[in-house]
């Protein structure tokens, strides 16, 4: 059995060119209020988001996250903020201190909460039709982010995503490790996972090869071009100057 | 102009009773196999998945989380393990030295996307009709579920979710704070961020009146009773076990 909602998650592609038509204000209504409703930790609501429709302003974000052609042809981008500044008034309002942003408990919950409105926001938004990519590149510079978009203490920008009407040509879903090195029954199993990668490897560059683009790197060579470096190197000092501290904290 | 994907993620709630019915074991497959195509940062797919079946794994599950009945009553418990593990041997198959999860940029990154992943994995769950919850309080003790699971180095519980056929009565939707303080244009407005709690304060009261709960906290106050404690205090020495390390690093 399957259905409009599986379907579009299976069919699921980061989009990355647009038309240039734009984003209709109701529909962009509509992605707000569907997404808000998405689970968030202990119902603290610690995202917040800054919705940006300047085309100056947008180009400026694809300046800061490195030069990104694909966040300057957006109609909207839309920056998620990890958000303790809502619960830090809030327990104000109630006359109690507040610990949780200077807790590694804290940016770590807070993280997950903001991956799953990005994930709703995207889903509300391919449901009418639009594309969207999940804009990590903001933590290029968060410093300049924060400065952008006038973001108080105890909030940081985490990540993005584009928005707009997908071009006229749809990319291909890319092919994933396989199902049962990614989800494992009962216990972690280091020997699924192995082979889960070598078998990867064959599949994404078959499938690289169908796209006419046989220079892509396959997984394990990406994978390490990413990783043996810290791309972004000054999170944790950024999060600190917004008042963030990734510590154990006993009471 | 709304949609079946529209009206679900407006409709959305936490489903904690479920009425014992089997999760078939099909719509699991395609669960997870929706839930694979959701986005990962540099399609690094640091995220996999432990599917708990097992009644006493799950009780198990419900007592680290801290002796939670809407654990223990899930048919199915999926565990979302931020996973170096997969992308480490991927580096290693490429000849290189792999570092990112001994920075604050891959522990966070990592978070993100294991957000994206619960989303993904609820939103194609509730599809076929079955009910989800968050689950944080595996954080309790990740210790715990590391050893339960079988998680090796350079991996992390950060968070799971119950699965099950909800029971006969629905939970009503929640409110959330008024839309114009969560989705804010161009900059952020710590005036209607203000506002917002105020306002929602009254709606969450007037909303626990409705469900007959008169007793629950509103807003602030249940906010403030959770954030003025950190209330999983060994998140940070639990990641350092695992050889996670949350710093800046210059390559």
């Amino acid at each position: 059995m399957s259905n409009a909602v599986i379907q579009q998650l299976l069919n699921r592609r980061s989009i990355r060119q647009f038309s240039g038509e734009p984003v209709r204000e109701e529909d962009l209504q509509l992605i707000l209020k569907a997404a808000q409703q998405a689970p968030t930790s202990v119902n603290g609501q610690q995202v917040s988001l800054i919705v940006t429709r300047d085309k100056d302003t947008i180009r400026k974000i694809a300046e800061i996250a490195g030069g990104q052609p694909q966040v300057a042809g957006a109609e909207v981008f839309i920056t998620l903020v990890m958000d303790f500044n809502r619960t830090s008034e809030a327990a104000a309002l109630a006359g109690e201190k507040h610990l949780i942003e200077r807790s590694a408990e804290g940016i770590v919950a807070g993280a997950v909460d903001i991956g799953i409105m990005l994930q709703a926001l995207q889903t509300a938004a391919e449901s009418l039709g639009y594309g969207t990519t999940p804009i990590g590149g903001i933590r290029r510079d968060p410093g300049a982010m924060i400065e952008l978009l006038g973001l108080p203490a105890k909030t940081f920008p985490l990540v993005g995503t584009t928005l707009g009407v997908p071009a006229a040509t749809r990319p291909q879903v890319k092919p994933r490790v396989p199902l049962d090195s990614f989800a494992m029954n009962e216990r972690y199993d280091t020997g699924k996972v192995s082979a889960g990668i070598r078998q990867y490897d064959v599949t994404l560059r078959q499938w690289w090869d169908e796209q006419g683009l046989g220079t892509m790197p396959t997984y394990s060579t990406s994978t390490a071009s990413y990783y043996k470096t810290v791309y972004f190197p000054t999170i944790a000092a950024d999060l600190t100057r917004q008042g963030f501290l990734f510590a154990d904290q006993a009471d």
